[in-house]
């Protein structure tokens, strides 16, 4: 084995680079039969290695794959032969050259199978099942390695990386490998309340009290206390007549645009150009005729509202805050669209419910913070809206999605939607759990605007650095790669060399050209590991030569970077609005830093 | 109030039955505000308060509706005043008359407010949303109310009950009181294993390691061990190459036949006459052809099959289980069938996960039960199944759905579902749960063969006392009513006077005529407990006069009961596999006795 790796070491500048200590820490994973090891996700970079595993993963899929009927002795042959033999026989490779050799080698040198086993061949028996292929039937299995193989060719297909987060370690998580530590910088935990004592503790609670299931539909022995009051707080977060809450807010929007679409006569809906997926099917799913207006824009909203006679039903569905590119709707004017055009305005506040407003509420609120920070007024830009849904799986660090509304809209949904009617309820536990996060998050804005605090400095230090990020008001720091390809090397950079794990946003998530890295601060991101943040970043643009805003700005601009002449955006959380928390006044930089001790003390024992 | 009490008692056989302490303990409810109180249960059962009920209900449904602005001193004022609102608006009632006066009377006095208060009319203001209305904008709240009003007439608009299943007092539960018990006879957790103590135990470990909830996508921060663990010991229990965990097996269903429907060039999916809902869903949102075939009818099923060219894809998608007869599908033979004109199998298993088999891998396995109890067998009728999909929410007791199949389908449905991409993975601590229940259940048969045996007394019992049951081979014990509104009487009837809830199975989930009570016996419910449903159930077919099997035969049967010369229908857990267990070779009576003893200590101990 030494003399292989030290082969390898001639011509592979990642072996040339990386101890044997990390080689095996890399390739340590507590479910090598079925985890994707980091070394894995090294190899994926590699060009040899990279387009031998991309044919291996398109025959047996690695996270849930449990290779049947296998007969060698060790896990670690299976593997290997497999990957193999899928050179030999996928003809990608031969394997009596070096360059396949070196490539294996890496594997087997990681895997710490000796040189003298790796260089035998072990017999291969694959699944059999009984064979039912006639002539002429349709050749399922070929159907889908098709599909696939296209996903391999655009560069869309997904491999997941195995990200363990640690309640007591917030915010970073193990591996594959239990020892090794990684800063993770793309969750939608924005404010950590998954690790959020109180609501840890609820949930062990509820666990103890009413068990792990809820054992049923919310008709048939499963509706509970939990859904009762977790509804009863999602009417009061959003000043609504009443809630009902989903498996999550994918199925909430989904099931509630494909049946009011459905339901209300000849219903046309307005859908922003960059809404989610979940609404995007809701809305097929209702057979509705749909409408694309282009992202936030009221001018082409407005005009391709009054094409339509003002009794027609209508529905304007959009989002507050849009999650890949932070920017943020103009709810209000919206809401004026829809008064006047006789439409009902549909707001998903999936990215913004415990992140904006006095009390959480999202967005809508946010945009009459000072009433709501003191009292429950009426005729606000909330009230306005007619439905809001949400996630309890984001900010409120639980799983789950609601919408609120009218009493009877609600209602309705309730009595129609198959999506919520024939399905489980949550469990009791995360009913509970999401509650408390909920409630507690009502009574402080110290997380949110803690938050709001990091963003501002990881923002402000990247455009030191000219490194560009798309230009947004919100919590989300879209940093633009451009590249598909690139993004997804960028990130691998990240994990394997900095320990940090920001995930490649690529198509279809984004458009094809505007690849990027989502990164989301918390507050437990603090000065000292958003500087590690962004010196990895800068290394990972000057390595790979990725473009910097000039660069951006030399073309045209791409996605708001390097716009000549562009309006600077302000973070809708004021100065004045970041200054109702302790740390008040004070410049980002200078902020961050006292958040960072007070984050190194748990956040709830902070607020 | 003691004079309303004793003036409504000389027209109320309800008030003349009970006494002031027991209304005192229906009308408590921890959280009045939203709750339903057992006293509105049972007066919905009244002609005179649930007609006016039913009207308020259709205005401001109650447990998940939070009165906005209200400002009355006392939330029971409000409620009651809503009523009385309800009927004066409404015209139901004139609240001038006794019979009205008498309905408010029981509310009243369930409340504990005084007779005076009660007298007084508080004001109501109601929320004072912005008006946006124009001349002839689209009256949206109308358009709700009415769609409301439909499911009123038609009896099937829901009513839930608020059950709060306790994990130490299985099957026990407490109402909308903390003090107040019923046995809950129709759960889908079959086997307890919601209160199993490994799978809490697993459940409060990963909360305390890894948090409340995964905080991203499975492609964003939401992949981790638990995920690769349990989708690892989903392929093993199916023995298929691959699984994929979704939110909810509605998800999974309706993810995978769309997807898959929509990919496949052509795709006809023939789809059993009573698939459930999220199946339904799934093939309309993929757009491919439908062809429903007789329920389990394979001559039906061929000759469809037989009308279309053997090169066409085609998906033969059904259920093992049947959830609300209980009918068993010929899975062999639709397979012959599907090899026959080269049409995949979709077979929905989650009705009998954990419940069939030798390891819980469900009805597919349970076909070859000898060859799969010893070893790990090839050319199985599970084997011969493509696409296995089940669900972690019922016998497995925690929430979520899978699919399962070969490596290069379940990838292709993990890069293509957008209900899979697009939504926030499962908690750490569902997932390590489920895991716990599916390992715990592959290696014991003991719950599962106990849940059988008490399914047999409560059928054998109920055939003594001519109780018409749908006749089934599964766990399933439908009892049928044969009318939507009786159902729901005797449904009401059960949890007042017996303190046993089973809920009324109205339209559209079971045909219109064939209504009924659907009983879930588990490990837990022994003898005693079974006998007092019986007994329950004798008493409220004599007093609602409902149907006996002897009834049915006179009309010529309905849904397989008082059908003459049906064939019988033998349990599918045959004497020879449940003698497998410890309470072996004796008589279905006296071993649920024995199973009583053994349900009394905890089952997870006994196993």
């Amino acid at each position: 084995m030494e003399f292989l790796a030290r082969q390898s070491r001639l011509f592979c500048p990642f072996l040339n680079k990386t101890s044997p200590a990390t080689l095996r820490a890399l390739s340590a994973s507590p479910a090598a039969a079925n985890g994707v090891s980091n070394l894995q996700v090294a190899a994926r970079e590699c060009p040899v290695m990279g387009a031998a595993m991309a044919v291996q993963s398109s025959r047996s899929y690695a996270t849930s794959t449990k290779p049947l009927h296998f007969e060698q002795s060790s896990q670690a042959m299976a593997n290997e032969t497999s990957i193999d033999s899928v050179h030999a026989k996928a003809g990608v490779f031969d394997t009596s050259k070096g360059i396949c050799k070196h490539g294996l080698a890496v594997m087997k040198a990681a895997q710490g199978v000796t040189g003298e086993a790796a260089e035998k061949e072990a017999p291969i028996k694959t699944a059999s099942y009984p064979m039912k292929l006639q002539s002429n039937t349709f050749n399922y299995e070929d159907f889908y390695q098709a599909e696939l193989t296209k996903k391999h060719k655009d560069k869309s297909y997904r491999y997941f990386n195995n990200i363990n987060r640690l309640a007591k370690e917030f915010p970073k998580a193990h591996t594959a490998s239990e020892v090794e530590r990684v800063t993770v910088w793309c969750s939608n935990d924005y404010l950590g309340m998954s690790k959020n004592k109180e609501v840890l503790k609820t949930m062990r609670n509820t666990l103890e009290v009413y068990g792990a299931g809820a054992g049923g539909t919310r008709n048939i022995a499963g509706h509970n206390r939990h859904a009762v009051e977790l509804e009863a707080a999602l009417a009061d977060l959003h000043s609504k007549e009443s809630a009902l809450v989903f498996s999550s807010c994918y199925v909430a929007n989904d099931a509630t645009l494909s049946t009011l679409g459905s339901k209300l006569p000849d219903c046309v809906i307005f859908s922003d150009q960059l809404n989610h997926a979940s609404m995007i099917q809701g809305i097929r799913h209702s057979g509705a005729r749909k409408v694309v207006f282009k992202h936030n824009d009221l001018v082409d909203l407005e005009n391709k509202l009054k094409s339509l006679p003002i009794e027609v039903p209508k529905i304007i569905a959009f989002e507050s805050v849009y999650s890949m590119c932070g920017s943020i709707a103009p709810i209000e004017e919206i809401c004026d669209l829809a008064d006047k055009y006789g439409a009902i305005t549909f707001l998903d506040e999936v990215h913004a419910v415990g992140m904006y407003g006095p009390r959480g509420a999202g967005v809508a609120e946010h945009l009459d913070f000072e009433a709501h920070a003191s009292g429950r007024p009426e005729n606000t830009v909330m009230s306005r809206v007619d439905i809001i849904t949400g996630t309890l799986g984001k900010a409120y660090g639980c799983v789950g999605g609601y919408i609120a509304g009218s009493a009877k809209f609600v209602d309705m949904i309730r009595s129609l939607a198959p999506g919520f009617i024939f399905t489980t309820s949550l469990p009791p536990s995360i009913m509970a759990g999401a509650n408390t996060a909920i409630e507690y998050q009502k009574t402080t804005i110290q997380d949110r605007a803690a938050q709001q605090l990091n963003t501002r400095y990881v923002k402000a230090k990247l455009a030191e650095l000219d490194i560009p990020v798309v230009p947004n008001p919100s919590h989300i720091v879209p940093v633009l790669v451009g590249d598909a390809e690139t993004a997804k090397i960028a990130s691998d950079m990240l994990l394997d060399r900095f320990n940090i794990y920001v995930q490649a946003i690529n198509y279809p998530t984004v458009p094809v050209g505007e690849e990027r890295l989502r990164v989301t601060p918390t507050p437990g991101h603090g000065a000292k590991l958003a500087d590690n943040l962004v010196n990895a970043l800068e290394t990972v643009w000057t390595e790979l030569g990725i473009k910097r805003v000039k660069d951006w700005e030399a073309v045209g601009g791409l996605a708001g970077v390097g716009v000549k002449g562009a309006k600077p955006v302000h973070p809708i959380w004021t100065d004045a609005q970041l200054s109702l928390t302790p740390v008040t006044g004070v410049q980002a930089d200078k902020v961050v830093v006292e958040k960072e001790t007070i984050s190194a003390i748990p956040i709830e024992a902070a607020a």
